[in-house]
C-alpha cells in the first residue's frame, strides 16, 4: 500500500486553495494535514466553504505556528510574494513546494520584479526552481523541489501552441495573437465591485489593457520553445460564467507546415497525454464540456494555406490551477499522475 | 412651459443612484444640478458610469461645498442615517426631500433605533414626513416636504394586500406570509464577498434569518391597513439575476371574501394607476416584463376556498426604488405621475 | 471481490439520463451495458455530451434492439408512461427497474390518470412498486423490484417535514406551504422556447398555476405520513440558475410541538443519514453547497411559537433525480449507499 | 408638426421583432399600423411580450391579408428569403422597405446563393438596394427605397475598421482578424437545445466552424472601403449572456501609420456621429454601457509599431439590428436621426 502523502496548504480561503481542499480532500493518496490563513485562523473550512461539509474536519491554523515542515508537501495558494519568503525553510527542511502564484515562474527575475513590483527574495531556489506544464516538462518535475505552477492562460496557449513550436511550424514574420476569455473566478475570491454579480454578469469586456501579467510568462515560455524571439499579442477577456477559459490563438503557418497533416500531428503529439484532449476535425469545444475537471480539449481550424486558429478550452480553476498543482503533486511523489483527477465534468 | 426642477443627488455611486441618474438625465422637466459622493469627488460621473456618457456631463461634488439649498428637490441615495443628518436644514431651505433609505419610513423611532442601531435625530421631521407610496398615499404626497421612499420589498406587499386589507378580506387567525425574492443588485453596489458573482451566479439561498429590517417597515403599514395587528412572516431570497424582485404572497381569505370576485376587485382597484397592472386571470407575471421600468404586475391565484396566493413583481431598482422616487418627486412638483417613466421593459 | 452490476439506461439523451452517466461512469462496481435513445441511436453518447469523452464509450442502442433483459438494472430517463410500457417484460427477467419518470410513484391509478392524462398500463407492477426515498423506505426498497424514483420537488418536502409528520408536531388546522424554486434544468433538455437562456436568463417567475404535476404525489406522501388529510400549497418558481432547487416551507406547529426542540429533533432523525445535513442553528443553506452532489441541506428557522420555517436544498438532477437513483440501485443490490456517490459539490 | 409615419413590420414575433416594437411604440413620429405573423395572427402583441402590455395595443396580423401597401415604410424583421419575395410589390406600391435579414446586404447574387442556400428573386431590386450603414452611407439611404439592414457582427468590424481604412492605414499582407463575440439573443428566438439556459449559460464556444454567413458580408464591404482585395479572418463565439456584442479586431498598421495619432483619427472621424463613441485612450468598454441603447462604442489599443487592437461594442439587438433600422428609417423619412433612439443604456 502506498503511504499517505501528508499536504498542507498555505492561504486556503480563495478560490484555489477551495479547490485543492475540494480535489484533495477525496484523494486517496493524500492526509490534508494543516490549511493556513491570517485572518480566519480558528475558522472551520466547511463553514467558509460548506460544499466541504462533511469531507473535511480541519479548521484554519495561524500561519505563524502552523508546523508546514512536518508536511511532505506544501501548496501556496496565496498572493505573490508570500511562496517566496517561505520556500528557504520549507526547502532545508526537505518538504516539497507547489506554488500557485507567480514567484517560481519567471526565471528572468528582472522581468517577474518588473511585473510584480517586488524583489525577488530567493532567486538561488528560483534557479533550481520547475516550472509545473507536465506535458512539457514532467521529466524535470519529477525530480523538482519546489514548482512554479503556470497560469491559467499560459496554460492553455503554451498546450495549444507547443506541437507546432516543437516542430518549427510557425512563421514569426507574424505575430502570435491569443484572444483569450476568462470567467470571473480567475479574478479571485476578494471583495471589488468590478466583479459583483450586478457588474459581471449579462456583460463582458476586454481588460489588462496596460498589459496582463501573463503575458511575460508566455512570451518567455514562447521564446524557449521557439528557440527565437518573437511578437506576442495576447487580450484577456472578462466572460460572466463562474469558471472555464477559452482561448483562441491566431498563427501563420511556415512554409514547412504546408504539407503537414496537422490533425494528425496534435493527435499524436498529445495521444499518450491523458488530461489533454484533441478533438475530431470539425468539432470545437465548450468550456462546460470540462467544468470542474482537469482536461483541455484543443481543436484546430484552418483559415487559408498560412493561417490556423485553434481553440483551446479548460476550467481556468482545474487545469488552470489547482488540478495542475495536484498533477505536479503525483508526479513529484511517484503516483499515477491521474490520481485523485479522474472527477467528470459536470454538465449541464 | 413648465419650469424646470432643480434635482440634486446625494450619494450618487450606489445602484440607485445611477438608476437616479438614468432616469432623470431625459426627464424633460428636471434641470440635474448637483450630485454628490464623499469619495468620488471630481470624477465625471460618466466615468463611473458608462452607460451615462453622452447625457450627464455632471461630476462628482464634495458634500461638504455642494449647494443643496440651491435645488428644488434633493433625492438621497445613501446609507440610512445621513438624509436625517441634513434633512432640517435643506427644510428650512425650502427644499424637498425624498430619502430612497429608511430614515423616514417608520413612524416609530423606538422602533427604528432597533432595527437601524442608531437614534434617530430629527423625529419632529419625522414625524411630518410621509410614506411615499403614491398608489396608497398621493393626496398626502402631494402636500409633503419630506419622503421616506419605501423599501423593495414593502413595495410589493403593501400594493399586493392593500385591496384585500382596504376591504377587509383578510382573516387574520392565519399569518401574512411573504416568500419574497430579489435579484442581486438589491445588496447594493458594495465591495463584498457574499455577491460576487462567482459567489451568487448560479446559485440561490433564503437570507436575512435573525430578521430582514423591511419586516417591521411592512408589519407597520399592514397594521395600519388591517386596524389591527397581526402576524406577518417574512423570508427573503437572493436570486441570481440582477435586477427583479418577484413576492409570492400568502394569505387566508375572510368569510367575507367567499363570494368576492377578487380578479375583478384587484382591476377595479387598480384601474386607474398606470403603474400597476393587474394579470388576467390565469396569467403569471415575469420579472422580466418589467425590467427597467416602473410598472409593478400582480396576479391572484386561488388556491381554495379560504387560501389566495398573489405574485407581484417589479423592477426592485425602479418602483423599488428609484422609479418610485421620481413618480413621488411629480407627484411632489405638480407634474403627470408619469413623466420621465414613460420607459419600456427590456425583454430580453 | 464485488461483482459488477450490469446497467442499462432507457431515454439517455435527456439530462437525467446524461447525469446517471456522469454517475455511473465512474461507479467501482457498475458496469454500463447499454444505453437506448430512439431519435440517436449510433451516436457516441461523448459526441452528445462532451463531458464524457474518455469516459463513456458507449454509442446509444436501438430500443427496439438493446438487450435489456440481460441488464441486472434497467433505469428509465424517459417520458411519463414508457417505463410501465416495459416492466412488466423485465420484471418477468428478473431484472430490477428503477424508473426516474412518474409511472410508479403514485399508488392511486385515478388520481395519475387524472393528471398524467394516460391510463395506467400495469397496476399490477405498480402495487408492487415502492416509492424510492431512501431515508423514509430503506426497508422496502432492499426488497424492491420496481422503484418509482421521487419527483425533485417531493423529495425536498417530504424530508423537510418528515420529522414533523413522524412526531405529531404539525397543526393541520392550517395548510402546509411549499414555495418552491427551481434551477431550469429542471424542465428538461427540450427544445422549447419557454426555457431558451435569452428567455429564462437575468428573469424568475412563478408557474403551474393550473396546478403541478408534483402537487398529488407530495400530498399522497404527506397525507400517509400524517396519517389524516391535510391542506398542501405548493408554488413553484423557476430561478436562473442551471441547477439547484430550494424549497421553503412554511408549517403551524401543534401544541405538542411547544416544548420540543426542533433542531435536536432534525439532527437526532438524521444523525446516521449520510446524504441529509440538519445546518447548524442559525445557518441558511445555499443551492451552490449541493452542486453536483446527492446531499440535502435543511435549515429550521422558527417564526414565533407556533409557526416554523424550513429551508431545504439539493441539486435537483442529482438528490433530486439521478443520484436518487443510483442510491436506489445501492441499496437494492446489496452496496453500500455511499458507492459512487461521495462527489464533491463544485463551488464556485 | 411632423406628420406620423404608418409603420409595418413583418414577424413581429423574433427578437429582432419585439425590439422594432419596443423602440417604435415610443418613437414620436410613428404610428404602428400593422404586424404581422404567420403562426400567431390574432394573439395580441402584450401577450407575447408583456413588456409592452399598456404600449401596444395591435394584435398579430396574417400576412395575407394584412395591408402592408398603405404603410409608408415596412420592416422585415423575418429569415432571410421572406423580404424579396414581397419588395417589389410594396416597392410598386410606394412603400419604404427595410430588410433586417439577408436578402439586400450583398451585391453580388452569386455569392447569396452560395451562403444562403436559395436563388435571389429579386436582383433589380437589390441593385438598387442600400447597404443601411448610416455612418458610411447616409447619403444613398436618403434616397434609398429598398435597405439592407446590416447584420450584428458587420456592423462592429466595419464601423471599427472604417477610419482605418478610409485613410489607407492597413497592411494588407496580413489577415484582418476580428475575434468576436456575441450574446446568445442573436440566435434568435428559435426553440432550440442549443440555445437552452440549461445548455448556454456557465458555458463559452467558439461557433461557425465551416464558416458564418457574416464572412462575406464583412468582406465585400471591406474590400469596397480597402479598393483591394484583402484576407478576413473571423471566429465568432457564444457568450452567455442576453444582450450585447463585442469584436476585438487585429489588424496590421501600413508604413504611412506609423506616424498618424490613430486616437485622434478616430476622434475626429466620429466626432459628429451620435451613435458612435470612441473612448478616451487606456479606457476599454464593456457591452453593459450599450445594453438597451443604440450606441457604438470602440476603444484603440496598440500592440506595438505595427499592430493596432481594436474593441467595439454594441447591443447585438440595438445598433446590430432595430436599432439601426430605425436610425435608417429616420433617415430616410427625414427625421432627425435621434428620433426615439435616445434611450438610455440600462446599467446595472
Amino acid at each position: 500500500m502506498t503511504q499517505q502523502v501528508k499536504v498542507g496548504i498555505v492561504g486556503g480561503t480563495g478560490y484555489t486553495g477551495v479547490e485543492l481542499l475540494r480535489l484533495l480532500a477525496v484523494h486517496p493518496h493524500v492526509e490534508l494535514t494543516v490549511i493556513t490563513s491570517r485572518g480566519d485562523a480558528g475558522t472551520l473550512v466547511a463553514d467558509m466553504f460548506p460544499n466541504l461539509r462533511g469531507y473535511v474536519d480541519l479548521a484554519f491554523s495561524d500561519p505563524a505556528t502552523a508546523n508546514l515542515a512536518a508536511c511532505d508537501v506544501v501548496f501556496f495558494a496565496t498572493p505573490h510574494g508570500v511562496a517566496m519568503s517561505q520556500a528557504q525553510a520549507l526547502v532545508a527542511a526537505g518538504v516539497k513546494v507547489i506554488d500557485l502564484a507567480a514567484d517560481f515562474r519567471l526565471q528572468d527575475t528582472a522581468v517577474f520584479e518588473r511585473w510584480y513590483k517586488m524583489p525577488h527574495s530567493c532567486p538561488e531556489i528560483l534557479q533550481n526552481a520547475v516550472y509545473g506544464l507536465p506535458e512539457l516538462f514532467r521529466t524535470q518535475i519529477k525530480q523538482a523541489q519546489v514548482i512554479g505552477n503556470p497560469g491559467c492562460y499560459p496554460t492553455t496557449v503554451l498546450l495549444g501552441l507547443a506541437p507546432l513550436l516543437e516542430k518549427g511550424l510557425i512563421d514569426f514574420s507574424a505575430p502570435i495573437i491569443a484572444d483569450a476569455k476568462s470567467g470571473v473566478s480567475g479574478a479571485g475570491r476578494k471583495a471589488e465591485v468590478a466583479t459583483l454579480f450586478s457588474e459581471s454578469s449579462d456583460n463582458m469586456k476586454a481588460y489588462g489593457v496596460a498589459g496582463h501579467r501573463h503575458h511575460p510568462e508566455i512570451e518567455a515560455q514562447l521564446t524557449q520553445l521557439a528557440h527565437q524571439s518573437l511578437q506576442f499579442i495576447f487580450v484577456p477577456h472578462l466572460i460572466p460564467m463562474i469558471r472555464g477559459m477559452l482561448s483562441t490563438l491566431y498563427v501563420k503557418l511556415s512554409a514547412a507546415a504546408q504539407d503537414v497533416d496537422l490533425q494528425k500531428l496534435y493527435e499524436t503529439r498529445y495521444a499518450d497525454e491523458y488530461f489533454v484532449d484533441v478533438l475530431p476535425a470539425g468539432k470545437l469545444p465548450e468550456t462546460r464540456s470540462v467544468r470542474g475537471a482537469n482536461h483541455l480539449r484543443i481543436a484546430l481550424q484552418r483559415q487559408s494555406a498560412d493561417y490556423l486558429t485553434l481553440v483551446v478550452v479548460q476550467d481556468n480553476l482545474v487545469k488552470g490551477a489547482a488540478g495542475q498543482a495536484v498533477q505536479n503533486m503525483n508526479i513529484m511523489m511517484g503516483l499515477d499522475e491521474k490520481t485523485g483527477l479522474q472527477v467528470l465534468p459536470l454538465l449541464p
